[in-house]
């Protein structure tokens, strides 16, 4: 584990992924954008975690990417190539973790950094949080952020954000439909830990075959995402936590599951 | 017609088809799949419905799938698929029906009963209602009523209601746009029968080519989806209807339909 | 230029094109439409323009398509259906105008004149603004107008303006997100050219290049998206501009945009 990234699980399999450099605004370079990629592969194998919270230490979520690492190598298109596709690598990871991810957003997240918030399945933000893509303001379209972003919001609301690089409040982003609720930052971390510890209490097995067809199916037309998602329930019927749930409910006693 | 469910046609051509099982939650069993799917083709046959209301009777509007069928043939996967796709698509004749149908929502719509109303054109709740998908906690996650709900509110929005299962109210509902709108519970046949009476007064032949236009275009890229709303308003224009509803407004006074 | 429509750059390479045809509510006639086309036309080849600023006389934005010219074609099925693709072309020329375009509504925007709104990049109205697409209320759904409007806001709100034909006022577009912000009247100018002077200080090539990437990646599966934009970004990178605004914001001063 590298210390830009700090990885706890604790009792309830709730794994808090902490980026663990304020000092430089919590940037993703490729060194983090490497840390980040190597931990959710780890995630991934690790039968001990049920939901992932990504989190940032500092008064910034994530600034986005590390622009001395970019003028550094201004030269070196094969870097920049590289260096955006790591990253848009590693936010397509997140989206197809099997587990829920929650971004736990207390700061500032702008450019990638407020991609990686849209990227998350569920976000919470503290009313003092911020969100921005600014690039246009280096020269730099977020056209890579964009794509997460204009999956969460509507398109004016996404243009305008892009166009202006202008900073939002939580406010705002909680009425845009980037995150999910703003709740005063002393709250903030119940406000996370509950909505994990919900999710948690649900079966592993699941929690991965929903998350993993909805994205599925939010790309196909209605007709084919009906195909697809009967045939995905049906095999969802085959596993034994869905048989568990099914006599538990009806029986009204709590579900044990054996996530499988 | 089946007792599960009633059909009722005004002199405004607006019927209304009510799950009529409150007993048994009005849960999308078989047996309401095939009333209801009988009923769909009974009304694209018949000309005297205008527009639908979709209802029901007691403190649930539908609870989704029948547990108790669901576990009674446990074993029988091809039961298990019969039914999934049996209801995939009974919400797609709702959506493909050439009349619009408006969901009138007095309780609380949960699972299958909770994509029912989203499959509905438009949607109006009593404050009182509430809504949810919350196969995630029985173990069976809501992979099919996901499909119509990713398609009305953000995947945020979508992503909370399916990882929690929590219930939401009427209002958030109405906020997140899984319902048009959110009204007192004693004004709710008021604003869904003034909503329906409001569309009765059109053109059958125009709510027809325009209701099916618009779910088609959805699913194009931009330039096709031009190119094929151009033909279908050409195509809208040899209509009589057209034809009376563009001269009447010119010589100001109210059109007379035909519907053809 | 032609008097229906007049257009203005100021020193800030603001645009502002003004539908001037108010005792015929700024009706998009075929004339008015070729009129728009070529300006958009000059615009593109124009080395001044930085943002165009959509804008209208009267009190009304634009009433959508002139009914008289319709009703005066009735049986020339080849005009309609080269009316309907003449408008669907100007759409389409305003979404993929490499210049930002805002739409500045003060009146009321029906049919295709609520179509031009939702095609803008943006849009900010006086609380005085009413939108519509009331086509079936002549017989003449609205097809092509609802291909941008289902773009901009959620179905069941667009279903309910569509099949209803019911006026919106600015504040609900507000919140349905078919336009950006609702302000006074009398601050209407100050909200547009605000916005149009933030956008006009970026660099216009960066501009184009994000405004471009934009639309196409929203019409692409997410794993295409990003493999496109993060090629977008790379090539991006090798513009002056980028090199620049990034060393100027890493020396803290402003920069210097060459455009290239």
């Amino acid at each position: 584990m590298s210390d830009l990234l700090t990885r706890n699980t604790d009792d309830n399999g709730i794994t808090t992924l902490t980026l663990n450099q304020p000092e430089r605004r919590n940037s993703l370079s490729m060194d983090m954008l490497d840390a980040l990629s190597q931990a959710l592969t780890d995630i991934e194998a690790d039968g001990a975690t049920r939901v992932v919270v990504l989190a940032a230490s500092g008064k910034v979520f994530s600034a986005g990417h590390d622009l001395k690492e970019i003028r550094d190598q201004l030269d070196s298109q094969a870097f920049q190539l590289a260096l955006f596709n790591r990253c848009s690598e590693v936010m397509q990871q997140v989206v197809n973790l099997s587990r829920p991810v929650i971004a736990r957003v207390a700061g500032v997240a702008t450019a990638a950094g407020c991609q990686l918030v849209a990227s998350c399945d569920l976000a919470v933000a503290a009313d003092t949080a911020r969100f921005a893509t600014p690039g246009v303001n280096i020269g730099l379209f977020c056209s890579t952020p964009m794509v997460a972003l204009s999956r969460n919001v509507s398109r004016k609301h996404a243009m305008e954000m892009l166009l202006t690089g202008d900073m939002i409040s939580a406010t705002r982003a909680e009425q845009l439909g980037l995150i999910n609720r703003c709740v005063d930052e002393s709250e903030l971390d119940e406000a996370v830990f509950t909505m994990a510890r919900t999710i948690a209490g649900k079966s592993g097995h699941t929690l991965k075959i929903g998350k993993g067809a909805f994205y599925k199916q939010l790309e196909m037309p209605l007709n084919e995402a009906y195909a697809y998602t009967a045939r995905v329930m049906a095999e969802n019927m085959r596993a034994d936590d869905a048989r568990e749930g099914i006599c538990a409910f009806l029986d009204k006693r709590e579900p044990e599951w054996k996530d499988s």
